[in-house]
């Protein structure tokens, strides 16, 4: 199925949604959200982006005057409107909920917000401008709707996953030779570009940014070693890894607006009794996941299997807050693998799979997989060794 | 002056702002003012990051308890509290907003918040959770505040704009070489991150992601040509670049998170006559603004200055709508130098330089250059030729 028409279906169901809960409009502002019901991003939100569905009035995408070009030939939707002054375009109004009231009929709107990101201030600006009968929340069902992936959405995550697998395993190739942290990604990152060159030259890989800025290039390699793993996140250093050092690489991709990780835990020449135990720890709890992924089971119960495996090995006492989390659109999307998650894996799902440990005094360890859920059980996306890896020096 | 006390230095203030609007507290929430405030960037925020300041009480720093060792050690506020639960770190509470009333004291607050960028499901929970007698807008106080850039800031600007720099310079010499734009940039990138490693390796070089992400590489190098320019931004493609070309490389850069960007239009041998009245009308343009640049003159004047020169070009009908726009932690931050901004310019300010056209049927012109405004007028941090740059093939 074409692009098109699989937006045109996920704007369908919010329809059937809007109707369930008794609205007629939702106006969707979310950067990843305005992607995924008119694939296009502006790569820069500065000037932010609006899709407005009204159940009778059907779609409509909204951008700033500076947008137009890109909007009109590279977005899904047919209704492309602008507001604000740039060139020679011809716009609704200069401020963008001017050009919503515009587009919308002036009866009172049933109108639904995604709460948890539209800004107060356009939140006011929207409850002045517009006739609201009443506004409810709908952050909630496009995060369910984003949870399952369509055909296309799973062809793209599967070119980002051989993507990072190429970063990841370029990055170890290097920390073996004795590069730095740093520069070791620096050699995964572009080794992640030409491969994008040689075998997706079609595709882009920007990524979707803060209303400051952007993402130009999606494709992130870190590395972080020892107790720079208890930081979770972080730039890597120019620290070469030495025996008896974890050293983690990390790879992120965004192919056609879809995410993929991959995380390898290596383990330099041997490790000490505590690290050892943890990676060890880790694998099993892995495996143990892995043992019961497959539609039907709930995600909270993936938790407690890892949480088990941890606590067997004298780990009880640093659990990680959850193993893994959606992705698709974003790198961290709705659900966790965690506590109290009790929505069932489902065919569709994108996962990644990372029970973890980490904490200050010896450092972490974690190998992050992203995984299709199936009709039988699970897909690896990420296809390198996620066993036990270790370097040489 | 050490980073902390420039941080102290810059609550200090904000807190003098709070009390001038009769507040006591503010809670500064968005990613880019949380690092302004407290010099601590988590990279990845799904668990966001919140600096409170009391007038009474001081400044806190709020994080996930994932983030916690990192916060302690990085960050430069010696308060730091944690939400949520993650290993054995011990939080006030599991949910942000609870954490804060533990934090501030049960009497009314008068708040200031960033409605800008506070979302309104976190307004509400504030509203609710804490005792507050009345919230009142301060993104643009603080806006103001981030305007005027300290030593440090500007320091970690150069180091930025040295890199665009060598980022814009390689990926002109391998457009030259007969490279597509996509892997022309890949070599710009790739030279980047050489270049950091070399002569920066002890800075950090992430940026500010969305709520669902990050950027861990902030090292953008991209180019888009003739009337792919019209998008504004966009991936760029693998293309080749031939005679009678506009070819537009450009790139962003943020060391210690503080932001540069160096953008070229490149002639590929000779223009016709359109493309060519344009790049002499823009060069034309930047130079009438760079004369005027100095401390007392207003945005809006430099405005009108590349809007003269236009005119006359014969481009009245497709003016920009700003010619240009602060920078810092971000890409694009306030003011835009533009119609209505009568701000004056002032020593500490970083701007960027870009009076550009684009229209879709012929492509689109522009260089841009980052420029600190000094006592006296001010100085190119972005150094390689900004003039007539032609390639030959």
């Amino acid at each position: 199925m074409e692009v098109k028409e699989l937006v045109n279906r996920r704007i369908e169901v919010l329809k059937d949604k809007l109707v369930e809960k008794g609205l007629d409009t939702a106006i969707i502002i979310k950067p990843e959200n305005v992607f995924y019901f008119s694939n296009f991003n502006p790569v820069i939100n500065s000037h932010p982006c609006f899709v407005i569905i009204s159940v009778k009035k059907g779609a409509h995408l909204l951008v700033h005057s500076i947008r137009c070009d890109h909007a009109k030939e590279e977005g899904s939707l047919d209704n492309v409107q602008l507001y604000g002054k740039w060139g020679a375009n011809i716009s609704l109004a200069m401020d963008p909920v001017d050009a919503i009231r515009e587009i919308l009929s002036h009866g009172p709107i049933k109108l639904g917000l995604e709460l948890s990101d539209v800004n107060y201030k356009l939140y006011q600006d929207i409850c002045t401008k517009l006739n609201i009968s009443f506004i409810e929340d709908i952050s909630v069902d496009v995060n369910m709707m984003r949870m399952i992936k369509d055909e296309y959405e799973i062809s793209c995550a599967r070119k980002s996953a051989d993507l990072v697998d190429i970063g990841v395993e370029t990055t170890i190739k290097y920390l073996q030779e004795g590069y730095s942290e740093a520069c070791a990604s620096t050699e995964g990152q572009y080794q992640m570009r030409k491969t994008w060159s040689k075998l997706y030259s079609n595709t882009e890989i920007c990524g979707f940014g803060t209303s400051e800025g952007g993402i130009i290039d999606s494709f992130h390699v870190w590395c972080l070693s020892n107790e720079h793993i208890a930081y979770g996140c972080d730039c890597p250093k120019h620290y070469i890894p030495m025996a008896g050092d974890i050293s983690l690489p990390m790879a992120w991709a965004k192919v056609n607006g879809y995410h993929a990780e991959n995380e390898r835990s290596i383990i330099v020449n041997k490790l000490d009794e505590k690290r050892d135990r943890a990676y060890k720890a880790m694998l099993e709890a892995r495996q143990a996941v892995f043992d019961k992924m497959k539609p039907g089971i709930t995600l909270e119960s993936l938790y407690f299997e890892a949480v088990e495996l941890f606590t067997k090995y004298g780990f009880g006492d640093i659990l990680p807050g959850r193993i893994g989390h959606g992705m698709g659109c974003s790198a961290h999307e709705f659900p966790s693998i965690g506590k109290g998650v009790k929505i069932p894996l489902t065919a569709g799902m994108i996962l990644t799979v990372e029970p973890g440990l980490m904490e200050k005094s010896w450092g972490g360890v974690r190998h992050s997989d992203t995984v299709l859920i199936t009709e039988n059980g699970y897909e690896l996306l990420t296809k390198i060794n996620n066993k036990c890896i270790i370097i040489n020096k």
